[in-house]
């Protein structure tokens, strides 16, 4: 009996543990979109890990959160309001997660368009705070 | 000085077991191409975790390792001969490794064309297996 309500309590606590995930990355996507429509990159550069790897379609891999921020700058020139939405967060240990999960965002110019996707983000905890470490998107959702 | 030593042989044997788990992952992605190159794709799916997603560019999000399986099987009447390179696998745990790599496949048809671009995989290990849990790509490289 004792022994039941342990595996019971254990399984609370993962649950537990992957909800407060999800709300943790969900706060973060919040800051990304917030600080995206801001233009303040540096910002959104301070929410990846110093190593971590952007692969946008289209282009070479993006390697190191400068990198990243340089990107996002450059891509700010061409497009603007993105939203994400995140689908599914899977807690891989109690520093790693995996999301899965949508975006559109506008292009610029005199007939803007809305695109849309799909993106799988790895974060891992550096001290109190969940950072992207890996963050590939693609077209179609 | 015998706390050096444990200090030492803790990160000798964190990078032994990422050293491994790469390896392991290498020889999965061999079966991997082995199994497309001979049309095997329920052995493809045998790769996947039940619940495993695969983000195909343009196209919406593929659930299940059978759905997979006929992602995979519809793909082959169009494209032949995949390569992938794994070219960074990192542990996120003894149970979760994320790997960034590239790949390069050739169009079926009568001017056959390469074509080339990079992916992330998230691999969760099931027993002593190690599965593809998530799997997205795009392109360029």
């Amino acid at each position: 009996m004792r022994r039941f309500a342990l595996v019971i309590a254990f399984m609370a606590g993962l649950n537990a543990q992957a909800f407060s995930q999800k709300a943790e990355i969900e706060a973060v996507n919040a800051k990304w979109m917030e600080f995206f429509n801001k233009g303040d990159f540096a910002a959104i550069g301070s929410l990846y890990t110093e190593d971590a790897t952007a692969l946008p379609p289209g282009s070479a891999m993006v390697k190191g959160k400068a990198a990243i921020e340089a990107m996002w700058k450059s891509m700010a020139e061409q497009v603007t309001d993105p939203k994400v939405t995140a689908l599914d967060v899977k807690s891989l240990g109690p520093s790693a997660a995996r999301e899965i999960g949508t975006f559109s965002l506008k292009t610029k110019g005199p007939t803007p368009q809305e695109v849309s996707g799909k993106y799988v983000v790895v974060w891992e905890k550096v001290g109190n705070d969940w950072k992207l470490a890996t963050d590939i998107w693609n077209d179609g959702k």
